[in-house]
């Protein structure tokens, strides 16, 4: 029984947006898709999830847009939005002469507060576009990527970088975690920004600041993003250093608790695995960043199998070269496969599921989205299968694991506000971001040199 | 020197068609991204290629065609365009689950005539939205896809399939045989039609068959077409049955030849890649399918640093489930990264030339396509850059392999025509192949049980 059968008045009642799909997929347990279904949206909420007959014979909307699927919005659970404006600047090099040659240069000189802002603005434009209503970002002045986020009706939440040595934003790491403590305060109680604390990384942090970074969140009460054995160097430079693998370190000092998100996490032993699990941890998964910068390929089946909390991301479009999470849902599905030569590992459903339910559950925000479901705040993404690449569509799910792309999505719902319709943006001057990007970016190049 | 220099009249000449770019790659050796160019066609080839001053101080046209990015049109290496109308049709399985259950129930009753040209139409409408403007096909009542793709303006390499059982169209493999010397006879000289032979597999050929088929094309004048070492599984399975490995049984059966196709090449040995390369043979590599099916991850690298003669593939649409060359594009420059731990392991121009020039060489058509030269065919496309995931633009090869897709592409090109303009098929009644498609998908989903 759908629970809207219950809650709904006797004749239609006032809603403000209907959203109709041939396919609406709750993604809650047990639930398949519903054909030619309809989810119903009042004050931001989800008030009415099932088949479009008896959507309509419980609720009227004047705001109805349509498509061919309708799911969650997706999750994209690790990135650094600000970086969006360092896109493809530097490709196909290794890391250190990467960050030496291209992005501290650019960094140094160009990551001010406009221009995160406008980084950000960027990002927030191109994940609304590609079905994301929700993103965890990890940079600097994060404070304007909150207020990016609140303008443009995106869901975030903002990481405010620490790290042991002088940033854009902060000359050292004890004003960067004053500035995290100015966000908790400037973000408490809004419905879209909340604030986690950012620790960069073992390796460019030491274990009292990690400690001090770790007691600082547990006394706001908010979750910590932590970047965690993203490439096998990481590792054999923290065991010659520490002694111990990342995972442990951070557990040594107060960073893996409940709630902790750690980015990659491609090089997890199986004793990190556990550790992972019963503090309450999880992962959010990059592969594609991962294929690309060279980090690896993270083992997704196998940290599935343990149940752990798993959320897929892009990382920063520096190293994507986008922030389209559909190709993160397809490697997600396909990776394993081919590593394992194994077609079963990771069916379509799980892929999906990582990229919304289960980026809300890692972010700590299953209670309000993740699913579509009466009760859950109304962020949502509609796809369009009239595109040849949908032709025939008999499975939808398998569809948008291995054939659906960011392109494809022709709305998209944040707190029940169309920020996205028809394939235009609502919230957003497309036409002057462009132009103010198109602006900077020579002046960007100019300052980094091409291997 | 840019070669209209020499051979442009004094005062613009007539053409036929200027396609301009902020970025043109023609893809040749030692010829960088021409930056604000332009491509001069007339008669269906190429006359002039340089920058927009350049050729429109040379030619002129009634016809001009514009965007971000220009290069020669792709060359998707491998498919089964007939097994579009399959797409999706069961996923997530094992192969012979999939095989037993949904393909060959699907094929035995839906493979006809009429149906092979529909989901051909549709796998050529979907690759020419995509930016492929030739393919290498391998399937049944391969007269109809040459139709389809005359009528429609696509190049391709037809491969009637041999297989050593009755299949939709040729009760014995005598008959696939004669089938496909009729093609050779209907196609002789045709600008867009090419024959080869398709001879499926060692799996599903005798060592006698393969030799018969091989003397036919040899005595035909044609190439070969065959799927190798795809799974670990037809290795093992060869090397029990015949003692020795696919390329080996092929070579001995004077399968292995001076441009012959091996679709996948996933499982080659050290003895594998040299028997290929002393015959003159390449690889068709299918990086998606390989990854859905569970087939195993090839290794581009490797095979590349050989000088092998490598193309790009989707295979068939139920294997992958689009037809967008782009997604191989990319794996192929990201793969090799993750698989490595190098962030430099195929750059982005080599996953590039791969899906253009390299397939071009791979089929056998690098005298007529592949680059963008004075001489050659005029197939091209035409990338809109002005998505967001194209903002900024800091180099154009790296955003073609890490963020470019399908529906990127604005205009593409065959033979000097226009077969698809401002995202408009020009050749094909979309709406009428839809229709027809939505027609006969619901009996395909009737007769194939869901896992």
């Amino acid at each position: 029984m759908n629970s809207e059968t219950s809650s709904a008045p006797p004749v239609p009642a006032r809603c403000d947006l209907i959203v109709r799909g041939d396919f609406v997929l709750p993604m809650t347990d047990g639930v398949p898709e519903i054909a030619d279904g309809a989810v119903a949206v009042k004050a931001g909420a989800i008030v009415g999830v099932g088949t479009r007959a008896r959507i309509e014979a419980a609720w009227r909307a004047d705001d109805v847009i349509a498509g061919g699927i309708v799911l969650p919005g997706l999750v994209n659970t690790h990135g650094h939005a600000g970086m969006t404006l360092y896109r493809g600047l530097g490709d196909d090099m290794p890391l250190m002469e990467w960050l030496t040659g291209f992005v501290w240069p650019a960094e140094k000189r160009f990551t001010t507060p406009e221009n995160v802002a406008l980084g950000t603005r960027l990002a927030v434009a191109e994940m609304l576009a590609t079905g994301t209503t929700t993103f965890a970002d990890m940079y600097f002045f994060e404070d304007r990527v909150g207020r990016v986020c609140a303008d443009a009706g995106m869901r975030v939440l903002l990481g405010q970088a620490v790290i042991g040595f002088a940033t854009p934003d902060a000359p050292n790491s004890g004003e960067a975690i004053r500035r995290g403590e100015r966000l908790v305060h400037e973000w408490k109680g809004h419905p879209l920004v909340r604030v986690s604390a950012a620790l960069h990384a073992v390796y460019t942090l030491t274990p009292a600041l990690m400690r001090e970074g770790a007691a600082s969140a547990a006394a706001w009460g908010i979750p910590i993003q932590i970047h965690c054995s993203e490439t096998r160097k990481e590792v054999e430079d923290c065991l010659r250093e520490h002694g111990v693998t990342p995972p442990r370190l951070m557990a040594d000092t107060g960073v893996l608790r409940e709630g902790t998100i750690l980015a990659h996490g491609v090089h997890l032993t199986d004793d990190d695995v556990r550790l992972v699990l019963d503090h309450g941890a999880g992962v959010a998964l990059n592969p594609e960043s991962n294929l690309k910068l060279g980090s690896g390929i993270p083992d997704i089946d196998r940290l599935l199998a343990t149940g752990m909390k798993l959320g897929l991301g892009t990382d920063g479009a520096a190293s994507n070269n986008d922030l389209d999470l559909w190709d993160a849902v397809r490697l997600a599905a396909t990776l394993p496969k081919g590593l394992r030569e194994n077609p079963t590992a990771v069916p379509a459903a799980q892929a999906v599921r990582m990229a919304t339910r289960g980026g809300a559950e890692l972010l700590g925000m299953e209670s309000i989205v993740g699913t579509l479901e009466p009760g859950k705040r109304a962020d949502l993404c509609v796809i369009d299968t009239e595109g040849l690449s949908h032709l025939p569509l008999y499975h939808p799910l398998s569809q948008l694991a291995y054939a659906t792309r960011g392109n494809d999505v022709v709305h998209t719902v944040v707190n029940g506000r169309v920020v996205y319709r028809d394939r235009k943006h609502t919230t957003i001057d497309v036409a002057a971001l462009r132009a103010e990007v198109r602006a900077l970016a020579p002046q960007i190049a100019a300052v980094c040199r091409r291997a």
